[in-house]
């Protein structure tokens, strides 16, 4: 089990319109993923725009492979892709004691 | 209820010895303050030396007044400080949906 740490930078007036868009990627995509456990979408109190979305994965490969090569991909990214005003960062962590 | 995201680079030869050095400084330190409810430390796959150190606090002000205002805070920094190689980045986060 591992966890993927995706660092989402949007334009703050889209706000609301990105939050929308956000969870409904993740109901109707991220969800049905081979692998996903569950999942989080957490918003910055400093810096508006700035979201964090949390997911846990059964293993690095189902996110890696599984969901990045397959259609899925696409369809969640022209979900919230068009917000975001920086490349994410995306990063794996697996969780200590 | 708020998330506190605490963003740590150590020295990756010293990774053994922070980890154990930040779980003993979650154990004796931060899980004792007010309105701490629980945490998480995560290390990167990625990138050796960088953790996400993730602690729910009831309010955030239970984080940055009464802990970091505390004498406590000088004591978790002594544990930990002396294996950062930056200063670590730290935001705070509500969750949607």
């Amino acid at each position: 089990m591992i966890y993927e740490v995706a660092d989402f930078r949007v334009d703050p007036d889209k706000r609301e319109a990105f939050e929308e868009a956000i969870l409904r990627g993740v109901n109707t995509v991220i969800s049905k993923a081979q692998g996903f456990i569950d999942c989080q979408v957490k918003r910055s109190i400093e810096s508006p725009g700035r979201y964090l979305l949390v997911i846990r994965w059964e293993t690095l490969e189902n996110h890696t492979r599984d969901f990045r090569e397959s259609p899925a991909f696409t369809e969640w990214r022209a979900i919230v892709g068009p917000f975001f005003v920086a490349p994410p960062a995306v990063e794996h962590f697996e969780v200590l004691g």
